[in-house]
């Protein structure tokens, strides 16, 4: 393990580096990696290897790595791809410490690719040697004058690291970042990630001194458990910023409604990305725009802008947007009101956004950002400036590049409107600016809700005692029965007995087994009451006919059972009828919506939102990941619009939201206390008053899992204090 | 009438000028006047009129306004506020066509500016003198060398129409324009709009051979029927984009669930652009990158589009992007494939998105963009470039450019990332190019959402017959009581009584005065019953208790009497109890909302969508405008996500689609019929297996509305066919 992080290390930091495959025929791959090296000073030795050529560079070429000198701590290879396993056995004999396998056709071709693919895995699975790729495009690192890559654009020093799936992407992403006067401080493409993955790579560059951010790009991952361990912890320090690629999400919300379904595979991405403190981008320009203004500027508190301009159109449109995506318009101070009014011309509007007319010079440009930069409810300024008749872009651009250092905690950003001279000035005083307001509301609403993500991650959690409860040996019990008849399926009655045991409050349910039976208990639970079909076998009563709401007497209650069991045996003609479950009728007005799964990529998974049987229509659904604490609990209760319901709605009886917090805790600890869930509905959870009843709830086991896991933390996300 | 039509069109096609507060001074509003006539070689005569100076741009002064010669056609004013109304009655006096008022100082100041506003108003009034403005920054027509604006931006001569409400939005459109070799037609600042409203603009420009599509930045509206009329009529022909600026829309959703507060000005504002044939857009990106489309392209008769990249990773945020916001990734022909495979590399994708690979040449790009377009399944293409080692970013710009005209029907869309050179090549060759993937793929689905709504508007309305129906004179009775009695608020029994006149299905409900009237009504409708609070009083009898549900015995019902009329009386101590409203009690899944609401500005507005007593919990409404036939209805409805009941939904019966289409029309037909509705709820709808059934119906009346509407169709929304 230590000689693999060594490795890494060689890898990264190499002063030997050899090129395989390195050529003199100009666009060729081997050439450019020469070319690259080379002319980028490269301070530490370089060796080709080329069977066929005597010099390269004017230097002697060698015709096999066997021939190369030791101490080499990096291969390039850029050799078609079935010379590749063999030359890196090679290298492994050599003691290279790893390779950047430039070559493609591996896995993403198909299966004679795979295959070379999975030759390589088997053999740096008995040693240390590192891969990064293959299929990639190397990497740079330009404080170290290090271009191990075949990528026509150069990297300007900086201190962004970007990390890219894809080459193409991330050579786009170097040529725009120029055009920005954005730096890098690494740049590295991963291609197929058959050895170093993103996680890893997090884990290495969190320490790196040069690198104040980290820019992604994915489109999958590998190695989940590091990868957000490594986000964890390092987004703590240094800001993530994530663009995921991936298949449509179209689907994820559709469906039928139980969580295995409603989760879809692109929103568990999204709860990971935001529980682990990431900040999930979702088209390029937004990459882009959030990785300058993080490369160069604050992270606002609050989203509260005060918007400057010298047109009220452009104003009016800023606002607009601001307010359709959840961001307040600053409320000045009167001490600002005041000060505004002492400087502007007496038509310009006092209020935010700050109109300060056509005629607007730098000067004035100049004192009113400053003194909205001083107002305690402002946490970002933007500033906006038309091209009119008599304005000094230029100037204006300059006076707002003073405020740059005066701006404390707060963020600038600009909107030069189709004034190049201008924009490029504030770009290289480091001020975010574009050409038009909502790109510049965008990243203000970016970089908040990345700050709302950090506060997430570093709150203390205070998680619910890990020791067993003794109620929770109960649940064990129907667990471990139900593993024992390999059945994945628990019927409603064990499902609810389950439940009970985390604290969640069931009305009294009975079972019968006869018609008879079924009179008896509805007797003792009193009428009106519900008869269920009882059942392992299916998950949708409803659409079987099998639930009887309202039975108000004796006789509606054997017409029901005798109902209920006719229409399964019709359904089921082989199959044996195992009788009714009784409860009381309930009368309630809303229904909540509380799932869990197991994510095939993440693990545990928690879905809450407004229930029902028909959740797809509402959709107003969220998800989080367990644990839970009661601040993300709440948190999660807030992020739905059924949470009005607890700031009081239509004077109806407030549910006590406190309370709903705590079930929300326990549902968590329920699945990380049993791995061997892999789906559990409880819905509705209905709203009756102040309280709260569970009406119907459904558990789906992973019979895979083992019953005693060996690591009772056997999901992801742990508490940021045993993170490292 | 016919003059005032004769003197817009002496304002717009002026041959002889006068600028009134003509200057010398460099930089002065007056000057730049001078400056931009003069400078692009107006070809007919102007005048200088300046109380101060002797000659300006070499030519002789005239001091005041009388002694001009006759015979001028337009007065540009550039004289402070308080002397224009002056300045005016001279004009007029002269029988000069008309003005363009370019001095600020007037309604946007305050009291003393209005008071100015109103004196030119009130000349005018009187006469066929036209006023642009005041405050806007003239108007400029290219094509016939006309600068009668104080802009510092040119407008290049081409085909877009462009109106803007703000004079310095206006000018940072031209500049941008500039930049992407984007002409214009005509371009007007509006201004205040005291005179010349958008409508009557756009009916000007209809007929203006150079224009062929119309921008529009909006910030308010004046005379909101001609604006509908004339965006009815003229988005037929020529298409129309609007960027409106607004206060913010938050809030326009919230609040109490009653139509008047659902369907606020925002949501008003779209409907009534989408059914007028309006392209909206919400941020000035997208009304610069559509109005660019729309001048250089053909609009997408369908949402499939084919993607072709040299680089996967943008391929697929594209993708993403594109499925997110509803479109689609065009399935390709066999034929397509196959063509597809002579050409591409053997590691090629094939499917949509098609991966050209990194060394991907322009021919390539040429073959395999033709190969694409002639696909039938496809109705646009974008093709993607980033630059990659060997890519001839320039060449392949070409390459596209050449399949313009091979196009057809099909709109082309080109990113080339971080490649300025090449996006300058097809911006001249009319092909929208953009910097990233997401601001093609917004563009194209703004394109087809543009389509979908000149699909809607161009249909052939066919129209419930107009004469009156006997029913609906027992309706015109329940008005006119109300009305002689200053009523606003309808009763429960008489909403419903109006709505049953329009076809709507109701249950048996009786009115009781008595708790000894209510049981025997109850027995007459059968148990259980529903009784509630009858009064014309409140709208929110839920809040009052003023419902009980499910009384099954005389018993049940006497209390439930008693308990209603002592929570009102403990209401309003004061007040008379007016007694109950029974009704048999339904069972019912799902509950629909349907409201009609008389907004300020645009007149009857339709809500439809999911109902209950939590419509902002669930938020799943949508809007529409009068007059409904069966393809508007049924549009609306898909438009909901309850929508899904009517296409099976859990194996649930479905309701009776045709019957709801034909309710909405027959609602829609009773908001034309009665303008004295001001606002009218029905919510719930019951859908009960597959019927419907009101459940709860409010109506308020406009009591300032006259009994007999001069206007039979006194709404703004007239059926195309008789639009002109």
């Amino acid at each position: 393990m230590e000689d693999k992080k060594e490795n890494l290390n060689r890898l990264f930091n190499p002063r030997k580096i050899v090129i395989i495959g390195a050529s003199n025929r100009p666009g060729s791959v081997g050439n450019s990696l020469v070319k690259n090296l080379i002319n980028n000073h490269f301070p530490g030795e370089v060796f080709f290897v080329n069977p066929k050529r005597q010099t390269i560079a004017k230097q002697a070429v060698y015709h096999q790595v066997v021939d190369l000198p030791d101490g080499i701590d990096l291969a390039l290879i850029a050799t078609p791809a079935a010379t590749v396993p063999g030359i890196i056995e090679e290298c492994i004999r050599k003691k290279i410490g790893g390779a950047a396998v430039i070559s493609a056709g591996f896995a993403e071709t198909g299966a004679k690719g795979k295959k070379l693919s999975s030759q390589i895995k088997k053999n740096i699975k008995r040693n240390s040697f590192r891969v990064l790729g293959p299929n990639c495009l190397g990497f740079i690192r330009p404080h170290l004058k290090i271009n191990a890559s075949f990528s026509g654009e150069e990297a300007q020093s900086g201190r962004v690291t970007f990390l890219s799936q894809s080459g193409a992407l991330g050579a786009a992403v170097l040529n725009w970042a120029k055009q920005h006067q954005i730096g890098f401080a690494n740049f590295v493409s991963l291609g197929e990630m058959l050895d170093i993955s993103f996680g890893e790579l997090m884990d290495y560059f969190a320490d790196d001194p040069t690198t104040n951010s980290l820019l992604i790009y994915m489109e999958s991952i590998s190695k989940p458990r590091l990868f957000i361990r490594a986000a964890q912890s390092l987004s703590r320090k240094k800001p993530i910023v994530i663009l995921k690629g991936g298949t449509s999400t179209a689907g994820a919300r559709a469906a039928l409604s139980h969580t295995g379904n409603l989760a879809g595979n692109e929103l568990v991405f999204d709860t990971v990305f935001r529980r682990a403190g990431i900040l999930r981008v979702h088209s390029l320009e937004d990459l882009f725009n959030c990785i300058s203004a993080l490369a160069k500027q604050n992270i606002p508190l609050n989203n509260r802008l005060a918007i400057i301009t010298n047109a009220g159109g452009p104003g009016v449109i800023a606002s607009d947007i601001l307010e359709k995506n959840q961001g307040q318009l600053a409320k000045f101070e009167k001490r600002t009101t005041k000060k505004l009014k002492t400087i502007l011309p007496s038509a310009s509007s006092l209020k935010n956004p700050v109109d300060l007319l056509g005629d607007a010079t730098p000067e004035l440009y100049y004192e009113a950002a400053r003194i909205c930069l001083c107002d305690s409810g402002v946490d970002g300024l933007l500033v906006i400036l038309t091209p009119q008749g008599v304005t000094d872009a230029e100037g204006a651009a300059r006076a707002i590049a003073k405020l740059k250092d005066a701006a404390g905690k707060k963020i600038i950003l600009a909107v030069w409107m189709g004034e190049a001279e201008g924009l490029k000035t504030l770009h290289r005083a480091q001020i975010p600016a574009y050409q038009f307001p909502g790109q510049g509301i965008r990243t203000f609403l970016y970089l908040y809700s990345y700050h709302k993500n950090l506060k997430n991650l570093n709150q203390a959690f205070s998680l619910p005692p890990t020791e067993n409860d003794p109620r929770s040996k109960s649940a064990a019990g129907i667990i471990r029965r139900a593993f024992k008849e390999k059945r994945a399926f628990l019927s409603e009655y064990e499902s609810k007995k389950l439940i009970r045991a985390y604290s969640f409050p069931t009305l009294d349910f009975r079972l019968a087994k006869t018609a008879f039976e079924a009179v008896k208990q509805a007797k003792k639970i009193g009428f009106p009451v519900v008869l269920k079909l009882h059942t392992t076998e299916t998950l949708h009563k409803l659409e079987l006919n099998g639930v009887k709401l309202n039975l108000d007497s004796p006789q509606e209650v054997r017409k029901a059972y005798d109902d209920i069991k006719k229409g399964f045996l019709k359904q089921f003609p082989d199959s044996h009828f195992a009788g009714v479950l009784i409860e009381p009728m309930l009368s309630h007005r809303y229904e909540l919506f509380l799932g869990g799964k197991k994510d095939s990529i993440f693990g545990p998974v928690i879905v809450f939102g407004r229930g029902g049987i028909d959740i797809e229509l509402t959709n107003d659904i969220v998800t989080e990941l367990p644990p839970l604490n009661p601040l993300l609990a709440e948190n999660l209760i807030s992020k739905t619009r059924i949470a009005c319901l607890f700031t009081g709605f239509r004077k109806q009886t407030k549910p006590d939201l406190k309370k709903l917090i705590f079930l929300l805790c326990r549902f968590s600890k329920m699945l990380i206390d049993f791995p061997q869930i892999k789906e559990v509905d409880i819905n509705p959870l209905a709203v009756s008053g102040s309280c709260y009843q569970v009406l119907d709830a459904k558990i789906i086991l992973d019979l895979d899992c083992p019953l005693k896991p060996t690591n009772p933390f056997g999901h992801l996300v742990i508490p940021p204090n045993q993170s490292r």
